[in-house]
């Protein structure tokens, strides 16, 4: 028994939330620490949940457009620099190369903290006429940024993976429809492949990407009450075009300066994922996306066993037929109760128990990772059967997960108010905003939540940018919920990861 | 017609094929040169070229019970020195962090020149019983070495993509035929996805991965008569595992040390790919990798252009619903023979050409890229039709590739005849050989050839290792090639890239 101890998680989700989610992480065998602070190892469980959102990802990117390149590690620190003119305060906490072999380098290169200041030069090298745009470039590559904070798997690390989109257009308002291309793109792979309501929305102004015009986000709010950032699209506007002279001969031979766009993912995705649907049992994950779907578990007696283990195997192999990803757990000196703690810990969504019942009457016992849940089925049809459980166990997770969002969206009309709320709740409080970041501040020195978004005008990007309450949604008041001026905008504040 | 002359390719591949591979590359949009010496930029259809070969190896690796992984892109100095206790003269020539944002780091951080040193611990520390084994790690990431020599595209670069396998066993028995599995897919991603025949061999002593026990290799011979090492497979014995202490307890309940691999293959194999089928006109690639496959030129008067664009767009609706990836070129402003000098330029293995006469007759003209190869075909069936001669294609891909390996594999007995075999001809001059590395330099300081393989016994390990002409291959002769005294095997000279 010790050894199932030793297996199982610890800490409670609801108490310890961090070092439940480091347990789960480690324990679930999705990540370990790496010897230097700040970096983790991405183990093949939590790698291959990567691998699923970058197949849904990488299809749809293609599906509109997009063609993959590859882009040096290393940013000469001039290239670096070069960001500088556009951005004022750009100042990036990066990894600095300054030795080749034994040789000081002349000039230090930057590891790639994100790849604007090397892919525009390209862009504006291989554009010359209307008729190479729209250029829809996109590379999976892991960054780094040395950022001084605690190690969190997949949240917080120096080092993280992730894609990143660089486009340029003719037009504004192409650039625009890209923009919220690839933010429908991050809403449906939470939404649709990780169970995950989000809410869209943008930046504000002080918190833009350093040079974007817009900056979009989709949020996710976590069982504890954060919210994550769970991708980010830019509208960049003519800034990067200009400075890097991104310009193509038009069909009048006019010269025009082009419109860009980047939108990033990255695994933090993964740390959504894992926060939002596991328990105290271990990692609980939608089958959209599991490595292993479905646990065969076989109960027998040392009589019953030839016939379970036939009646099992014949029912794994008419699953995997059917695309399902499928383990049969007929490990000898392991018990069934051994073998259902570790499935759970590790996140299967889907179990099947057959013992020498189910092979008499020819049944199968189906049960649901996040709720346990046991339902007896026949066994004919049972890839079917199974594939109906799988819709049934995504739409319980993204259920509960809606529920939580829905239930932590309140509104405030005071400093007092809002800190309360948040104190109290956690979740999004919504209020009105004098656009102010002053106003901001005067929060997050109190309670470190800030403004997370803004509610979003997806006609185009220069009408959000004077955005005046015709938001699509609803203005809530006229009186800033800080300082109490004239109100222009709903804020969301949140805590954030 | 400047334009078009511009477009081509200047450069002769017989006369001057470093010239001529450099502008295939940027001429074709596969890379451009990165602002730092040793760097290049991958554009998309250079990079699909690469997303191609990932799908067919990590689809066979899974196939085989290989898991993906990550592992930090950085590598402490300690890690690193361990080697140095593993293996003799180890020093590697790598990039170094040596600040973090604005502070000098305690101790640096090479770039990853390969992961044996970061990924062996971690190896060692999820292995604790023999359920544990076997192990399978693999990861796709790129890796820099820095080298000090000439950019060339793909061949040589500081920066470089690749996969690289790392793999413990129970035995020595597995770990060999871990390797020699490994060494067969990478024989077979050359010989049946990228029409290049390859030899099968291994290294000598002096020329294997520091701390191997047996380096094997795939190597493909350039159409300049210098070989390519295409990939190598990695036996390591027990060396890595005693360094880093991977042992696992055995089911006597004894501990053991493991045995463990490591093989890599990188973005040379795009090199080769280039290098070996393209030609005066520019690129040449093999269908089962080219990112457009077919390209249909329709070819149109005025009064018979909607007749021809709507038989043309049925035919490419056609093609593309039985999957054949195909471009349907019906820009206006560009005449035929522009578009078939792009197309065949950009490497698209088959061209369609349709005119009035096709439409007419229900045909369709099919053109091959590699010899111009013209064949008129009955419009019903064409998907198959197509795939056939895909295959066609395919074939005289290989054949030419095979005929040129063929007649370049020469033999010699004298020094004199060594060096002159190779000067006239390039190619791999086998001869029987002592075993003495000074053998191998008194040929390579005249000519710049060295041993790129010996013949490989593939039943084990450790008979390859005891080899004495019972390799497999038949001696070839008692007394060395280079220096008269008694032969232990058969050498494979050759100029390498």
């Amino acid at each position: 028994m010790s050894g199932e101890q030793e297996l199982g998680i610890t800490e409670s989700k609801e108490h310890s939330p961090g070092d439940w989610y480091a347990e789960v992480v480690q324990k679930a065998g999705l990540a370990d620490y790496a010897p230097m602070g700040g970096f983790i190892v991405t183990r093949p469980r939590g790698y291959a949940l990567w691998e699923a959102i970058q197949d849904r990802l990488d299809g749809w990117f293609k599906e509109t457009g997009v063609t993959n390149a590859y882009f040096p590690m290393f940013i000469p620190e001039s290239y670096l620099e070069r960001e500088k003119d556009i951005v004022e305060g750009f100042d990036p906490e990066v990894a600095w190369v300054t030795k080749g072999g034994h040789d000081e380098l002349e000039e230090p290169l930057a590891v790639r903290p994100t790849s604007e200041s090397i892919i525009a030069p390209f862009m504006a090298k291989w554009t010359r006429s209307h008729r190479d745009l729209p250029l829809r470039l996109n590379q999976w590559c892991s960054v780094v940024r040395w950022e001084a904070t605690e190690t969190k798997p997949f949240f917080r690390t120096k080092e993280f993976l992730w894609q990143e989109g660089h486009t340029a257009h003719e037009t504004e308002d192409e650039a625009w429809t890209e923009t919220m291309t690839r933010l429908d793109q991050y809403e449906r792979i939470y939404e649709d492949e990780l169970a995950i309501p989000v809410l869209r929305g943008r930046k504000p102004e002080h918190d833009k990407f350093p040079g974007a015009d817009t900056t979009t986000t989709v949020e996710a709010l976590m069982p504890d009450g954060k919210s994550v950032q769970g991708g980010t699209s830019h509208y960049l506007g003519q800034s990067f075009a200009e400075a890097f002279d991104i310009t193509f001969i038009d069909e009048d031979e006019e010269e025009r300066v082009a419109h860009t766009t980047s939108w990033g993912l990255s695994w933090r995705a993964l740390g959504a994922l894992i926060m939002t649907h596991s328990d105290d049992q271990g990692l609980v994950l939608p089958p959209t996306v599991a490595p292993t779907q479905v646990a065969i578990v076989p109960i027998w007696q040392e009589d019953t066993k030839d016939d379970v283990l036939q009646y099992s195997a014949e029912i794994a192999a008419e699953l995997e037929d059917a695309g399902v990803s499928v383990e049969l757990d007929d490990r000898d000196g392991r018990n069934p109760g051994f073998k259902f703690n570790e499935h759970e810990l590790n996140g299967v969504p889907v179990r099947l128990e057959i013992g020498p019942n189910e092979v008499e009457d020819e049944r199968v016992t189906v049960v649901h990772r996040p709720d346990g849940e046991s339902v007896e089925e026949d066994r004919s049809g049972i890839a079917d059967t199974v594939e109906e459980h799988f819709d049934t166990v995504y739409d319980k997770l993204y259920a509960a997960a809606e529920e939580n969002l829905e239930e932590n969206v309140r509104e405030a009309h005071s400093p007092e108010d809002i800190l309360g709320t948040i104190g109290r709740y956690g979740g999004y409080v919504k209020t009105p905003w004098c656009g102010d970041e002053a106003c901001e501040t005067a929060i997050k020195e109190e309670i470190a939540a800030e403004i997370v978004m803004l509610p979003l005008d997806e006609d185009g990007a220069s009408s959000a940018e004077s955005a005046e309450g015709d938001d699509g949604e609803e203005q809530i008041g006229d009186e800033c919920g800080v300082c109490g001026d004239e109100a222009t905008e709903t804020a969301y504040f949140a805590k954030s990861y």
